[in-house]
């Protein structure tokens, strides 16, 4: 049994809170998506919130974690999608929100507290200095840049700079370690990647460095097409528009508009798919001449739509990437989704023939990003869920005709990426949470080195071997 | 017979001059850099050089100079290199270099005259609001932003951006025409083509409308490597990096920069090829892990070199794209260049086979870009020049290798270019100079529409049919 009344103790003059409701709510991400993870995760609840002001704090907690051997969670808003920030053994989750302090902007560079939002840090950084991140999620308004570099990979504006992964997309990050003494670890370069995407499982994020581009006023468009694989060519040949800067291209397959985006409905005709569009205000010419040579229809352009057209309307992120799923979700709780690459060079070809294998039941949805130089998309396919196993299914189906999944089905870090064990990651958690006591159950590699991937079975978290 | 004298009187209270040696080096550019444009144009000259202040004497010079039937080449500074503002008829040389005014900068965007330079423009984006311009020339601190455009087609930052004919890198240019009554003509979008890259033969820019990004510190490094296909393969990685923001990327065989980059000779071991660069400096740690783990060695980097190795060093800029070639022009008269480029997915193999075929005759330089959506590279390799026929012959062996050759020893748009008639100029033209008075005799469509490009013959324009 953990002592969490001793652990309380320990952590006199820190803001803790045991409140059933709050655990509950603190405990919980968007794992909900999938009906896969929300029948394996809905009794996932931690002990304890413990709400750190500060560093110095971070440091008490793990200190007196460690001491007895209490689980550690981190967490960021909670707008993970696939249990990030679920403790599943319980113990403390970290709430990190309130280290949210905006510390320095400086040209090309901003340095934050893990809780700072991404729109508030846009929000300073184009005040200062006409500057802003270049990569989000669609959870820009909630979501914490701590929580987005732990658990997320890229989102709005990979488009023009890759991902989180990349070399220069994370300049600097500070981390603690879960020991007796924790320590302060400063990364930067080739030393980020132990401890972006890995959940919090080998440290806990207490500042970051991340660069910053030009701030320009976005446009959102939505442009029509008769059919998808219109608005995939043209979101592909967008993409390669090197002198049209864009922020997000986002190629939805009809009737997904239709059913599922209830304040554009106004402008769709029955059967057209569209392509999400954000484009600089000062090149919107050149956008409008390429879309008009393309054979685009621009249903909606909100530089120039009337005020009433824009009522209520949510920006163009907020239909684009996980918000997409989102909207279908709150109109049909059978939705679900994939997440799949499209290799480059061969993106349109195989986004053809993946669209056209599940008629009825999977409903394509693409963003277009840079990868490793080259203009590709990602897919976050909606899916109409039957069973598991048909799901399962549908994403063989890909995974046989070259479209990897990362699966957002799966827990862990492995199952969920590239379905091998991150040596890199693993050495740094044998440094840094030589216990285990960070968000057990999420490395596959730490909790069980002999697991199969090639199994075919989902990993399932055991609880860690502790006394109990 | 031009009337010179009665044109002159016309233009009472315009600037003009006519001393001889102003005519002869206002007619000039750097058409030197080619031994075969240096014989075929040595004796151009224009008979009077006219520097109008704002548009309006603009309108009076040419309907001045269409009531006489002289020529007029419009002029911006005269970096170009294929003899673009030479006056082959003679007539006027319109100098644009007094309409230089910065009118209006905007998030993204800045409003000039087409003789202000592009170091100026950068320097007054900068102050205002942390801008700049997208693309410049390595001449960037003497070009003006009207003969770029009218004359160049990308360079320093294209690695971003692509070149100036792609949508989105001109915003808007005001030309006026060469009538009776010239008229002022605004165009955007995709009438922007209409003038870009015509060498002023459709129609005079008196404003421009540019795109700009943000203004980072720009760090200089350079890469050493024992070959150069280690240089070009860094290159092509390194552009491949989505996260790491450059604005150069110029791999550089042995001997070059030893033989011809003086300043540079005690950074350079022998046989050692290089890899110039500019990059962001807040990305600088990402781009030196990058470095290291792609085996480069930096042989200098301008952030963390001593003033007294520094000290006198030309910026990266102008050992890259042109400025490579005529630093080794300084040193050895004898050597020209060519203008190749090397096509998207097989660069690296076409480079290594052109880089072979010439041993000790052609050296190898590459200049990293962004077309079409994905990385590739052009090459501007320096020629050790014996006869205009072995010329020819390389330049055949890089095209029969499927290597497209820019001639730079052709003054024509179309040799210089495409090798086939522009039809939206060439429309255009007929529109703006029905009389085909603008820099006569560049653009071959206008001038001898049956010219056979498989013929294998240089274009050689006769003059003017005009009475004499």
């Amino acid at each position: 049994m953990m002592d969490i009344a001793a652990l309380k103790r320990d952590l006199d003059g820190i803001k803790v809170d045991d409140h059933p409701a709050i655990v509950q709510q603190k405990s919980r991400d968007f794992y909900w998506y999938s009906p896969v993870l929300k029948a394996q995760l809905d009794h996932i609840k931690g002990d304890l919130i413990v709400t750190p002001k500060n560093e110095a704090e971070v440091i008490r907690v793990l200190a007196a974690c460690h001491r007895h051997g209490v689980p550690v969670t981190p967490r960021g808003s909670g707008t993970g999608n696939y249990g990030q920030a679920m403790p599943l053994s319980g113990g403390v989750v970290l709430n990190l929100a309130e280290m949210n302090e905006i510390k320095t902007i400086a040209s090309g560079r901003v340095v934050t507290g893990p809780g700072a939002i991404l729109a508030d840090i846009d929000k300073a950084t184009r005040a200062h200095s006409g500057q802003e991140l270049r990569l989000s999620p669609s959870t820009y308004n909630t979501a914490s840049i701590g929580g987005f570099i732990a658990g997320g990979s890229g989102g709005v504006g990979s488009i023009n700079f890759g991902g989180l992964r990349d070399f220069g997309n994370v300049l600097r990050l500070r981390v603690v370690t879960m020991e007796a003494e924790p320590k302060a670890i400063e990364l930067t370069g080739e030393d980020l990647h132990k401890v972006t995407h890995a959940y919090g499982t080998n440290g806990i994020i207490t500042e970051v460095e991340m660069p910053l581009t030009a701030a320009y006023e976005w446009v959102d468009v939505i442009v029509g097409f008769d059919t998808f694989m219109g608005a995939a060519r043209y979101g592909n040949a967008l993409a390669c528009q090197d002198g049209i800067l864009t922020k997000l291209i986002t190629p939805i397959a009809a009737p997904v508009p239709q059913l599922y985006f209830k304040r554009h409905q106004k402008f769709l005709r029955e059967g057209q798919s569209i392509c999400v569009v954000m484009v600089a205000k000062h090149g919107l010419d050149a956008f409008l001449a390429f879309t008009r040579r393309a054979g685009g229809e621009v249903i909606l352009n909100a530089a120039t739509a009337t005020d009433e057209d824009k009522k209520g309307l949510p920006p163009a992120y907020e239909l684009a990437w996980n918000h997409t799923t989102l909207r279908a979700l709150r109109v049909d709780p059978s939705i679900t989704y994939l997440q799949s690459l499209y290799p480059f060079p061969n993106q349109l070809a195989l986004v053809e023939k993946m669209d056209a294998m599940f008629p009825g039941e999977v409903f394509s949805h693409l963003e277009f990003v840079r990868l490793d130089g080259n203009i590709t998309c990602f897919g976050l396919p909606l899916v109409k869920f039957t069973t598991e196993a048909r799901l399962d299914q549908i994403i063989r189906l890909h995974e046989e005709n070259g479209c990897p999944i990362f699966n957002p089905h799966r827990y862990t870090l492995e199952e969920g990426g590239m379905k091998q064990t991150d040596e890199i990651q693993l050495a740094f958690k044998r440094e840094t949470d030589p216990q285990g006591l960070l968000n057990p159950g999420k490395m596959i590699a730490w909790e069980n080195p002999d697991y199969d991937y090639r199994s075919g079975r989902t990993f399932l978290f055991k609880g860690p071997q502790r006394a109990s």
